[in-house]
């Protein structure tokens, strides 16, 4: 089974914190059955932290956890604190297969989501 | 004609800023011809201003602008401080046709980006 973790940055306001947090219970009936589970963690102000994110996913029995960075640019957030994070789940569970896909800001998709806003008017 | 105004949160690395002009760039050929002009603006930290943004799409012979929030949660910059920024603008031009809508965060359609994204692996 694979576990899907949707990682944001994390806010002091927690209704923020809660959007993300919905927005994974949201993907999680289209993630079915690809991924048997969705869950948020969150870089910084926010609990999960990445690393007890992909670590609970494991304990839960995911063979594979996929962390997707909920992110729009590819800031130092994402190039950097974001790796290093997995990388501390990695290396305390050495032999778990953890990938990070592309962020969201990165989708050519996401153009075509601006689109539809920009003619919902 | 009308015009697309993409409004990021502006960052002190530039790279962020012109990453956002450049997706305004990629969007302006998507929004021909409904809309016959994309630009971005910023909230802080880079320019155009979003009152200068709205201003020049004006002068450019808009006879509406669509102001387009490029951000992920409904915060405040989202609910309040974007909303003060175009309001500026409509009391510099009273008579001016400025609308906003949704955030992309708000999109149902951004679940489905998520999943393309966590299907890629």
């Amino acid at each position: 089974m694979k576990s899907l973790l949707l990682v944001a940055h994390g806010s002091r306001r927690e209704a923020s914190n809660e959007e993300v947090r919905e927005l994974a219970r949201r993907l999680a009936s289209r993630a079915h059955p690809a991924f048997s589970e969705v869950s948020a963690a969150f870089l910084e102000l926010a609990e999960p932290s990445i690393p007890d994110g992909i670590v609970r996913a494991l304990d839960n029995g995911a063979e594979q956890v996929v962390v997707l960075p909920y992110f729009l640019s590819a800031g130092r957030h994402v190039v950097t604190d974001i790796p290093e994070e997995v990388q501390k789940a990695q290396s305390a569970r050495p032999d778990a297969d953890i990938r990070t896909v592309s962020y969201l800001g990165s989708a050519e998709a996401v153009l075509d989501v601006l689109m539809e806003l920009a003619n919902g008017t």
